[in-house]
């Protein structure tokens, strides 16, 4: 049984003038930040603003890097080569890097964001170069990948530690993917039932899928969504379920 | 009297399917490298490649921070904030620092490019935001700026060293400051002119300005222009004589 | 006496999964849209989404081109020279009328935005590059300024019609330059007090400035401000105060 | 037997500094023009100037609107909604339409960039989108497509005069596409080669395929490159060729 787990969320997605998000509040209820390095989302006075903040909170600071497509927030799938994927990962790692180490903290991690998270679970050639990128800059850094993925084993096999994501509010398949957003059941909108799946995969290394089906699940770290109505009520929930439940919510260990 | 000096050229301006420039030639004629960061010109896979052709030169890599103005090139003076300054060097370079030290390497330098470094080595606050991000980043790169310029002020204050920058191809007022390119005897276009005031401003320490009067000029690196039909050939010329001269041509001490 | 004024808003400011302003509320309160056109802020779904709004609303639709700092929103002043200015100005005007005409409409006014909206009404060659830009696209389209300024001059000089724009919630100087944002009493709050320096400028040509000196300004567009807490309620009492006192709000006569 | 056709190349992909193409010289070989629209490549400065050009050389000038995708050259295929698919073609449309305007001129024709125009003719909803925006925009305008793609479909579809586009450098496959520029087959190398390809797909609407098969092709207009070491002297071959065959070579009619 899993005794201790990491609850990361999105950070520093504003822009410029553009506002969006919970960050300072959302603080509180997570051990580490996934914070938005310029391409899909974020700036560098947001980037150094959001550092500066996880330090404050002792949350662990890693990088998101997306896709170069703030008009589509990096959410559109785009046919880029492995190589390109390991210079956008690289770039943008480095330029938080830089932040990070310039406020006297250490990075920690990469989680990459959207379109291209889910393109590295999946392409095993794109998954492979984003790890690589990850281990040249940093062999210390941990990468969050979607538990059962590509990206997890290509982290794997380049040597580095890795962090199996999994979510509270979204449904899964019985192949361990999660449900398409364009399926009307792929959301978990009832807190209740998000903390029950969120309790038994870290308990017991399982979900019930869609298909009626249960699965082994790896869950290290369990990602809290920031933006939307109900983000912060359901990060509180969910933050107190799994301490309620004698489980330890701390960062991954580097 | 000088004996040695750094040979310092603006490099990894390229951006995606547009060349510009003549990295590959130029590189056997410096020993310092001006790497574009992605706001003025430069992107990721540029960055790294010129990162690889310097550490295969043995040439000093150093970061090429400008404005965010890829249609302007970073030529045109906008009005920032000392922090919004501090932020977009700070994100720049980080980025870079990442690039050179998966490769391998370790980052020299920091040089602002265009309307960033002429706005530094006038404005002192910037060049001070300017020079604490350069400091807060990793203490041991060298600043370089314009010679006698509130930039080289900046980096002496906040404890770097520095690198006093002149120019072959360039005339200079009384006052220490270039020429303005709009005025038409801004440029030195005979090769044997641009040697001579070189070698004297390396040898010892004068330039002869635009109003007759002769001024004293620290010159600790020299800049080579990369673009344009006659760069490659100024370089050579400049690169032989300086040699001629007895003059070694070394990176900055670090 | 005035018997009519224009009631402006600056809209289609969001840009991505970025929103900003209250456009669908706002637009009940006006009589003319400036519709961002995507280089300040701004993207072509929301432009056609403004589009279709102003359309709807029986509000007239003008174009509010910017410079191209979408991390700055446009606000940020940059060195750009006439041609400079008159082709980013006459690519976003294209780019929004091509929406208009494509949605049925027909684009009515262009007003130039922050940075280049202040830039403007300073310096009279930029004045005059903006102001040609318009003319040569469509010289029944009317140009807004600020009252007094250079690009009201410009504009009358080509043989646009112009619109004199004036500020409810901004403090004048005697010379007729708004107070500057960075002193403490450029905004006026009280909205009582906004409404009565509208009503004067509107009725008497007539506005008190913070050196206790009246001067005459031209009032034919009011601009109302979409953005912040307080926008809905203030353009709800200015319309309501207008509509008052007798005055017809309609958009200016093209 | 076909006795006119028009010849077209993409012009105006320069950007801020950087310059690409053959623009000036090739203007004399061709009859229409593609001129990019800043999102692929091109900026407002660029476009008035090729506009310009066109204009001088009784040349016909079209949008050749691309995805958004600077650093890519809008080369890369991307997953968007027909939705934005429509939008970013009618806001790029609209702004060369505005610089032609202004310029005198009249917008002829609208040929997508790249991937746009691959996934455009292959996707039938993203196909029917474009032209749409481009109906929507101007009814007159001409859609130029890879001869019997989706989008030559659509354009009919909307009630548009289309123009067939083909090749005079690429092979085709027996099932109308061309050969994929991953493969070795994909370029025709040789001018006489090429040349003959072309006549051939003129005066008897045939091409024969990589497989030996000869199948049906409709030829209203040959894209000549612009960019390239041989692209002027290919493009004079091909015209010249097609001229002592009395074949006239001129814009298709509007």
């Amino acid at each position: 049984m899993n005794k201790t787990v990491d609850l990361n969320s999105d950070m520093g997605e504003s822009f410029g003038a553009y506002t969006i998000g919970n960050d300072t509040e959302l603080m509180a209820y997570i051990s580490s930040a996934n914070v938005a390095c310029g391409f899909h989302a974020g700036d560098p006075k947001t980037m150094r603003a959001t550092v500066q903040r996880a330090l404050a909170s002792n949350v662990a600071i890693g990088a998101h890097p997306g896709l170069q497509d703030l008009i589509g927030f990096g959410r559109r799938p785009m046919e880029i080569t492995p190589d390109e994927g390991y210079d956008l990962v690289l770039y943008q790692i480095g330029a938080l890097l830089g932040m990070t180490q310039a406020e006297g903290g250490k990075l920690h991690h990469v989680k990459p964001h959207g379109a291209l998270y889910n393109m590295a679970a999946k392409n095993k050639e794109l998954a492979l170069a984003v790890a690589k990128a990850v281990y040249k800059l940093d062999a210390s850094l941990v990468l969050y990948g979607l538990a059962g993925s590509a990206l997890i084993d290509a982290g794997r096999e380049v040597g580095l530690q890795t962090a199996s994501e999994v979510f509270a509010d979204r449904t899964y398949q019985s192949d361990g993917n999660l449900t398409s957003r364009r399926s009307p059941n792929a959301l978990i909108v009832d807190a209740d039932q998000a903390s029950k799946q969120v309790l038994r995969m870290i308990q017991e290394g399982k979900v019930m899928t869609q298909q009626g089906k249960e699965i082994d699940i790896e869950a290290d770290t369990i990602c809290i969504h920031g933006d939307g109505a109900h983000a912060l009520a359901f990060a509180k929930e969910i933050h107190a379920k799994i301490q309620e439940n004698g489980i330890t919510i701390k960062r991954i260990k580097q």
